[in-house]
């Protein structure tokens, strides 16, 4: 736990003292419990630090019955007070206004949050609430309590994790060795398996690497996205990650290939960047290579497999005609080795891989589900859903593009490329946010099926 | 305005683009407002960033009356929602818990401080809101709703500047221009001259100067402090800015003196440093220079020259014995040349000097005033509630200390130290938190007049 | 003597108590000279560190004259082994070859050059030697063995400050002040009075400023160069200096101006860095600013005047005809206030400037001097012959563009430009290095007086 | 070959263009020898660097033949000028002095010497020149041309490498990537397998590991060493590499292990830096830990096993008695497992440590050769010579230290400790240098047999 020895160091001899005295007995949740109460009632501002720091610290080596009786503890008894509610209440409806609100605002704060603020204060405070944070996520649908105080926690991660605070970092081959470590355990999308792996996709001069990183958080990356480029829109990502590939000169690349996403921090769920980070890679790019004329992903289609075998176990779908039903059978049948299928040349396999494109198209655009905002239908596939909703555009379907386990499993070898053209994202965005609708090229367009046939497509939420 | 400059040249061109396009009318309170409605409406996170932009760009180059008019928009109009308040209150009370809580301290949040929030996302944000809490702070005092707008301000900076966000750095003569060009201009205790004049407060091995920086502002200092390194307790400010004063090898020290701490950002009124940045500073040169035995101020007494001259008109105050008021007559009289009087040697000096440091010891240790938090005396001295506040202990008072105008004008010469002493600040902490007594030397104890002479010194709050 | 400073503090515990022990005693020339001994007859090369460093210490505490005792020393008792280099002459005229003259080479080398090679290991040594050599230059004209000493310098630091190992940095705003304030101090051309005016040509965006460094001086620049970036070509000093006027955006210059070079280190004369400098510059410049046109140089004209004055005091002198020499008698006369007289508006004015220019463009294109290598004439003016070097070309004459008191008394307010045209840099290096021929734009062709009428120009060696 | 590409990098366009149009037949030892020769007679220095860039470039590019024929003829044709060495010589005789003995020795060099020095203009031209230097020394022992080119090569790199021109780095787990990458390839002593096994001697607080870099090498590490931070002295390499030991605090560490050193450039052989890395290590070391009590290394003796052997080999050895021979027979055996024999335990195997012990101490002290300077003898063991050259003391000699497959080979598992006594190295050191001496504690005293049994240790040089 690196973080808890960092802690450690930056905190005084005398503030080491006066834990190590209390360490014994300071690992139940009752003890944490009281060192919390204490940091709250605590007024002078400075001797909170080594509190919220003591706190942190016996937390993080407390054992995990303790640690989340604390986590239900902080839910339920760090809650607002309802009398001081009860009477913010009162005088408020007293006297309606901007004064009265606002206390009414801060009576109806739950104390927790305060504690979550000053527990920030401690050195390396930041990234021991995250690991905090991990803790809760867990166990947040089973306990309406723990739901509340994760509701907390992104609040205050959303104000602290400010787009404004977040610095974009390229990362390469000459960039620190733990950092790297850190980007091979976060890895995603396409697994990293050692240094020599990640040097294939930082050090060539058409591979790049950028990540958002926060200040108080030092070397931990947040977010990172890995870029190639290339003279040519991407059909596989074999192509991508092919260490023997002859390496382009950066000013020769017209397009820039965003292949791979990952988020890093379990405990910032629900507060997002990817977004933010693509457009700004793409501002940096723009303005360092300026003959680049395409930027879009290569990306993955993670629920096209369970989508299309659903459909097939449906024998009522409208989505699979007979034909298409008969074509797909091999790669459905129970036990087969679908990625060797799928590797197959031949007319058949051209047959089932157009016909797979067909209905991977079908999938993204018309595959609905209403759990989005206020009544608009949404895609199914959640990376459809980011992709489109920052103002994307589907651009191209290709079928035997991730032949590995598990693009075979999931996405029966499809990939798809979602084009960021800076001039319609706004209009993009704009359109799918208001009124569902999906930005999608041509060729998309007359893939996919008629929207007519598919009524049943859409699932409820 | 150089964070508008740096704002420009990070948004990328197409926003530049829409910016100037709309830039002619867009300097008007009611542009401004259309602006941050638009903001506030948009859902997408990526656009609002450029939107974010335009609103503060437009805001620092519209005329100070176009600026208010916003101001005083965001505090009447972004206020709560008293619909959703009502409703909010109506769901509490049909069923109290967690939730519904939770729910109406949203709905009693003013929708400004998510706007806010919106507005930090834009680069160099955080650095605009401050210089719009610029604006705010002189309106406040005359218009309650302004006073709202400005709890808001203080909220969001006292999470954003939370303690675990910022760095110390040791600043030298190595450090950039820029910065150093900064603290010139900040330095709120002991005026700098020029570039030469900051040299001797940075250069020598026996000065060091360290501050506060926050990631989102880069290279503006949040607050500073200067440092002195001695081999004796210093009795005057003269001798510590004394250009021709032998150095001191750091190595030989055994005392360091803090001789000047100043503020550097006005929009963070309210949101306090001062205390972690000494102690800070104390655990950094601990750790450097561990021969060091005494942590000190050579601190101002900013209060006690108006203090005593209103002791000295009231003929009914017990603070002056009619032997004092003889002795203090000539620097009290209209038209005097303090500075030139209190500069003078000889035994009747001596015996001024003596009267004022008691003086001044009984100024600072029963003057008080009740506006303090819950009931308890605050000293009236600014600097001593400060650092008495911080934990430190009153130590000894020293006449001659400044002869400078200001230092003539204001404390009759007169400065003090305050010691901090990491084993006891805690102890002083609380007790002058919780029950209003003040940490003094034996010294300090002896020189000032008894209580009981002086119930009436005790200013209301 | 901060390098004095520095260097104590690299040396360990030991190695200073080792060194205060004998300091005493050991600023005399002649201890200094068994020091250098003791380091020369060395053979382990680590405690050879210490010994360097003490004698280099010891030498810049010792007064001047036992300073220059030692330099004598180095030049008389450390030059080549004669009875070495008889024998190294027998050996080799037995068998002449590559071996035998390497043995020859080596005995022929003054000790001294190793004695320096080592005191170059201590920490700071190279800083130090080139203080030393500051005091060889003084003496080196009147004494012949401190010639020969100097000569060893100039080949050494030849070596060590190999264009190779230097590297290009750009001073701006937010450079350390520590090297701001040695930019100050070492500009020649155009003085710089306070930080403030330094900043006039640092921060303003159309205002650059590059230097050289040698790894081994951290921060003490080589040299530098001031550039300004305009949209015109620049005709006087004072419109490039002038704080009032408006920025211009650097992507719509069309033009970089070199307006001032500075050498910072006496220590290195003879090692000459100007011509690699300009012409990095170009590249940086072209690379950033591909818009960029016209790269030329605002060039004085220091030995103007003097030329002028003598060819007016020689009657004979076919340089002057009677009509000019009339116009220039006023600005000629002794006691003359000609910097008024030069900024005087009207027809007589424009006359005198106009003559001002025909004999500025011919006295830098035909009075010449023979002292040049290999017999081949060259510019009297020293600054004409370093950017001509360079492979530049005389593009323009200006008049009225420095009536600083220099600028009048040096070069009658004349300024130049000399245009650094990468396509014709080298051709233009050969013709005047092989041949003497000065590239000259067709404006200075029609100027200058045709050579025939001005056999005389050419000044003896 | 990165510099290559880096060198490209820094090179102009037009350069490049220039370059380019010749590259085509400028890859011949004929084409390279006319470019060199162009270099030298090149008078502008600033078109050199171009031509510089472009013999480097297309030297590293020429096929293998081709560069050995151009070295040949940079050995032959670029030697020294023999009539101007006559010429110089009649001087010399005709009037001996320092100035004529100074025009002997620039006359005697090679003329090669000043094109070395016109090459490291470049950029990247001294890592160009140390490649150069590797390719030279495979030849230099069988042709005495190459050889004095050798000799060229070694005295212009001491003089650039000197060590007042280098820079201490500790490298850790947050260094650059291809800065470990390195550190991996070059490590010479025990092989690190991956990044993962470098963590391990990187990562826990209790290794460390130092190198030098020069300035002009960027990021290519000249020599490093490994150091280990224990509580004891270390007796043998596996508890060392051991990845699950206990870390140790280095607070409580008492000891500083150098373990393994490692030169990184072959280019620079000849040219010693290990003597000054040990020694500013140790001074690191003492300034951050200053608890720290002994600084010792952890050797391998890389040629005890050999001379064992022939020992062994030969009957009339006065250096094995009959029951050693006897004792050591199984190990010495031919086709002998000696790592599983070396690994066993029990009488016997405490018996044959013994003897290794006592023999491998008498090798070391009493095993010499006479082929050091001035006819001082020298250990056989080259790292023996090493530290004992340096001032160490031999102080420990450990049996199952190191049962690696190169351990038992090269020294039958034997390791000793070499002590840096900062208070005694220079003592040391000239006795070592001047006379011999070997420095060696009681323990090893005791263990060496007596020099009289062993007239015949000594080798012929």
């Amino acid at each position: 736990m690196s973080f808890f020895t960092e802690m450690m160091q930056q905190i005084s001899d005398r503030g080491r003292a006066l834990m190590s005295a209390r360490r014994g007995e300071a690992r139940t949740a009752k003890a944490l419990q009281a060192l919390a109460e204490a940091l709250l009632s605590n007024r002078g501002e400075a001797s909170s630090v080594a509190r919220a720091a003591e706190l942190l610290i016996c937390y993080a080596a407390a054992p995990r019955e303790e640690r989340e009786g604390f986590l239900r503890c902080l839910a339920v008894d760090f809650g607002p007070d309802q009398a001081r509610i009860d009477a913010a209440i009162t005088a408020y409806q007293a006297n309606p206004g901007a004064t009265t609100a606002m206390a009414l605002h801060r009576a109806a704060e739950p104390r927790r949050q305060d504690l979550l603020r000053r527990l920030n204060r401690a050195p390396g405070g930041t990234l021991a609430l995250l690991r905090m944070r991990e803790d809760v996520l867990p166990l947040r649908r089973a306990e309406a309590a723990l739901a509340d105080l994760d509701a907390d926690f992104e609040h205050l991660f959303a104000s602290w994790f400010n787009r404004g605070f977040l610095t974009l970092r390229r990362i390469d081959w000459a960039s620190p060795a733990h950092v790297l470590e850190k980007i091979i355990q976060y890895e995603a999308v396409h697994r990293i398996e050692s240094f020599e792996d990640l040097k294939l996709r930082l050090a060539p001069s058409d591979r790049l690497l950028y990540a958002f990183f926060h200040p108080a958080l030092a070397d931990e990356p947040l977010i990172f996205v890995e870029v190639a480029l290339t003279d040519a829109i991407p059909q596989s990502i074999d192509r991508i990650l092919d260490g023997r590939r002859t390496e382009l000169a950066p000013a020769d690349a017209d397009t820039a290939v965003f292949y791979s996403i990952s988020n890093c921090q379990k405990g910032l769920a629900g507060v997002s960047f990817g977004n933010f980070l693509i457009k700004q890679v793409v501002e940096e790019l723009r303005r360092d290579l300026p003959q680049l004329r395409r930027f879009l992903t290569l990306s993955p289609v993670p629920g096209f497999a369970a989508w299309l075998e659903a459909q097939a176990r449906d024998e009522e779908s409208g989505a699979l005609e007979p034909t298409e039903r008969e074509v797909l059978a091999p790669i459905l049948a129970e036990g087969a080795d679908r990625a060797a299928l799928l590797a197959r040349d031949g007319t058949d396999a051209d047959k089932l891989h157009e016909t797979l494109r067909r209905l991977c198209a079908t999938y993204l655009v018309r595959a609905t589900t209403m759990r989005g905002e206020r009544g608009v239908p949404r895609p199914l596939d959640p990376v459809a859903r980011f992709h489109l909703g920052n103002g994307a555009r589907l651009e191209h379907v290709h079928a035997r593009a991730d032949l590995s386990a598990r693009g075979a499993a999931q996405a029966a070898g499809m990939m798809v490329n979602y084009l960021y053209d800076l001039d319609s994202i706004e209009r993009h965005h704009e359109a799918y946010a208001e009124r569902g609708e999906i930005a999608m090229s041509n060729e998309v367009r007359r893939l996919a099926k008629p929207q007519k046939a598919l009524r049943d497509l859409a699932v409820p939420g």
